[in-house]
């Protein structure tokens, strides 16, 4: 199989970097066109990130001496990651989409349009169907898909068995998330040595709607929201990587711990499909009494899977449990990555 | 006045050490016996610590030279403060409270009795009438008062207020707690290194149930339980002291955020007293979006203040809102002197 | 006594806020005038500290309300502390000095220059002289005075009583430096997770030539630089306050190690003075194999005090240890009080 | 080939689990046995260290049910890797020599002793030949070679190239070392929260000591000490994995700072034997200023190099740099894997 030719759009911020990196020897995709600011277009790619380059030792080989491009819809491809800061993703996002581009999203601007799938390929692949009233109501050739906010993947992902098999009708959750999700540089590490940031902006307003949105069901026109209450308190705790987040549930239907927890280790929906990127397991079970650990469990098949544990019954709502995902690989890039390849193998690339 | 002679048990301990701290110069109380171990005793205080004083940089001069003793009630002072480790504090405590000592405790045994008080003074003063159906029922001159596990005694000062004015029906609180709640050596440093520990054992159970003695009624015999629905998910985090709380209730009758914020802010059921170590105010609002935070306010009020901040509703349960004290001050130790300087100001003592 | 009015420049940065902080009640000085950058003038300084104030939980109440005015010399005061960043600090500094202002400055601007007073008061009050010639040279009514580099401070501090009384020929040093010293928001979180930062830009120039100032004799027109070889690595590591530094250093002298802890314990030059922030034994000495730690030992003195420990033989040069202080207390803004307070007593400021 | 069956000695510490971990799917060595204490013996390797297996996600397969022994030699192989405490290892490594195994032990307690080799395969293999020397004296069928301390590995890989073309006279280092050197649980987290540890008991030592007979020469019956001054100052800091120091060298010729990079960046004396777990390049020069990090550059070369940045002149000595390795791959288990590597290489094994 030929390669399908994609750029990276925000290429040098933190989530870019994950996609350079996470697109390094992808079978399917080929990076041929990395953009970014202005300040950074024009520069070898290993200049463009010099002092800012966080994830790993070394940049990868092919993308080192590759000249960072603007963020014009010429980058000869046909489907961009977008790691573009929200100030700026709006417009040149849709830019792409008019072009003809497929635009796999990480930013946060169009999720919530109504023609705009916001996509976690285990949950709502249907969503896609919105695609094509994208392209009409926008009279665009290409378009634009999303995945949710780093903290609302891992939850969702941990939900949607759930939902499926008992219904959930509320759903509190607080987090307490890792540095890496601000971006570089970031969180100042006077304000996080020796202490929790108890405040996200925006952070739980997006847990409350996109949950929503990503539970519901698709209408003739729309996403209808699910019929789900949703509360968040979003800290910010000294952890580079690793989203770790305490929830409980309130089911429609009765259920045993037993249940719940067939109901995550049997949740495996793209199975079929052998996405490249995809986790044997997206929700990983843990049994022992002081799992998941951020630090310990990120990695957990390579980043793409949520692992959960502490399943025990919670006296004010049903139940209660602790989900933790990577996320900056299953919480934004690799979830971009999945989300194309699903497309791909739906025809919707190429 | 004339001081009160005091000793601590479990002196050489992590609580121990605050409570040798706290009454460096106490107005009412004057320490003349430390206890300890077998291994401590005999020792003289600053051997019995060496390399183990972790809470400032030098040991109180008083304390200093003092000769550690046993944990016998042959101390010479008429109350002792007992930082004792669970796996012995239940019988040495009762033998001192038989020899006639009055034992403030901040250990987990007898808390739940059903004759012992506990007690947060802001809170359920009028439980210290239980002692007299305990010395009549052991035959005891002496007795024993407790204060609540760490992370109880926080979110039970911000819930009295809305208890008393609102009524609450249920509470959902997720902690994140400090490493000196466990002692010393207490968590390893490869548990908690760029990770959070999402368990502490026992300390969820302790939350619950701490919490439904502590907002209940005084009965004939006993107090009733609160009727109130509590589920906790406790976590330890990267700070080295102060519990920080994300707490969400629902209320018996509605409420403005106002009203909430009145609730806490003329909270002050001791002012009368003018308790040494009582906090100006017990509970601290602050109204920045970013507060309370660990670092900087676990210090609030000398650590005797619990901190509350992000109070806004919950579209679960019906408010929700962050406290945050200091855990091993107002916590523990401080709590534990704070119960007996309202004991002396009731007449319990001397 | 009638208080001295004195001024803050650059209030609103984390020197300066040490500034508001330390300066609140002092007995000698009162604050009447916060000045700052044109982003903050105009506006009450709690509210310029928005957000930013980071030492404490709350602004000194003397210091809220006070309105920030720009850095210009018309703030009704006759001495000024400056905190002003090292990219403006130059001309500022010097246009209040013509304009008659004593400037005690933390700034490096002027650090190096000839006519200019590097001073700890402990080590070289003597170079006070150079102000007369300062004022000659320049035709300034007021005139400027310096106090070092964080890291400097501490590790001059420990070096003096040594060559007094041994003489020093070369110095080593490696510096494990706080966060706090990089102001805020300063060092990214995601650069000191889980790591060291080996890298502190112009802080080992620093340490070199300010030492050799600083140990420097008074010629007619100058300091002569010390003949001391200097070397330095300056590193970050993940510590809020308190630098701690492992020195070597060859002497010209034979001393024994009981030599050395004399030396050092016996070295309070400005005992007879009593200025107000003066700590009783400017290097404290820690006997402990495990001391000095930041955690435990930065607030020495209240911060004022250099805290040294590990005395021990060094194979390759003649003796090695490890000095600690706190790097925003005596490093900076306590510093250029106890500056002041020297230059109050020797009749130079009012 | 066949695989050489090997044995793991205190399978369960920390360094031990690093063996189980590296030995996986290793190409010339197949793990048949795993010992440990008493507690341990009987169980299941995976039920043994639940709880404390802490270095990744998941247990290899192949250990997870394999039934832990005892300390004795019967382990049905002919190579064991050493991770034994000290307190332990002594006697337990004899044993297992006396009765015809090749020990590689990780261990201190032989390090020292004059027939046994203290091996670091790209600086020394010649003196493999003490083992001869061993065996007759000590009538040993088998022999016990050693790796040294995880901070000396790194800092004598950096001398090695410069003392063979310049030569060393002095060297003084101050280290930084991590966590997982203290083994679990080792450091409590209430000594390195905000805080660097300036005390690692023995440490100073071992680097003084270990260098000197690392760069040693071979003589008839044992080897010469080399004549450098070592000098070392070893703190803890809050670091998981990754030791940095930070060396000074007084070099016997001359040498510009190109040299010296030059002599780094061509050592690879390893290059022809083609071990696997032999590093491409045993060093690593970066030249970015502020390289090496711990949490950056731990894993170069998987964990088996070292990396060495910084390089510049020293006004004490002649050049500083400083170096960075992991601490538990090539500084411990990593380090017994290549000398294992090594002697089957040389026919030493099998």
């Amino acid at each position: 199989m030929r390669k399908i030719k994609v750029g990276i759009l925000g290429a040098t911020g933190m989530v870019g970097q994950r996609f350079v990196q996470l697109l390094e020897g992808h079978p399917w995709f080929e990076v041929t066109g990395l953009a970014a600011s202005e300040q950074s277009a024009g520069k070898a790619y290993e200049d463009a990130v010099a002092g800012r380059w966080k994830i790993s030792a070394d940049i990868p080989a092919y993308a080192r001496r590759m000249k960072v491009k603007e963020c014009r819809p010429n980058l000869g491809c046909k489907l961009v990651f977008s790691a573009l800061d929200a100030a700026v993703a709006g417009p040149i996002e849709e830019e792409f989409a008019r072009a003809g581009y497929v635009v796999s999203s990480n930013s946060r601007n169009h999720r919530m349009d109504s023609d705009v799938p916001l996509l976690i390929p285990e949950v709502n692949s249907e969503h896609l169907a919105l695609i094509k009233r994208q392209q009409q109501q926008r009279k665009w050739k290409g378009f634009i898909v999303t995945n949710p906010n780093c903290s609302t993947i891992h939850m969702v992902l941990a939900l949607k068995p759930l939902m499926d098999r008992f219904g959930i009708e509320k759903v509190l959750v607080t987090t307490m998330q890792a540095l890496s999700g601000a971006g570089y540089p970031g969180v100042a590490s006077m304000d996080i040595i020796d202490n929790v940031y108890p405040y996200i902006g925006m952070e739980e307003e997006k847990v409350q709607t996109e949950t929503l949105k990503l539970l519901g069901k698709l209408g003739s026109n729309r996403v209808e929201d699910a019929k789900v209450a949703v509360s968040a308190q979003c800290n910010r705790v000294n952890v580079s990587d690793g989203h770790t987040e305490c929830v409980s549930v309130k089911l429609s239907k009765a259920a045993t711990e037993k249940d719940i927890i067939n109901a995550f280790e049997n949740f495996n929906p793209l199975k079929q499909l052998k996405l490249p990127s995809s986790p044997q397991h997206p929700i990983v079970v843990r049994k022992e009494a002081d799992r998941p650990q951020p630090r310990i469990d990120r990695m957990a098949e390579k980043g793409m899977a949520s692992v959960v544990g502490r399943i025990r019954p919670c006296s004010v709502l049903d139940y209660k449990f602790v989900v933790l995902g990577h996320n900056t690989i299953r919480g934004a890039a690799g979830a971009a990555i999945l989300n194309a390849e699903l497309m791909k193998a739906k025809g919707l690339i190429g």
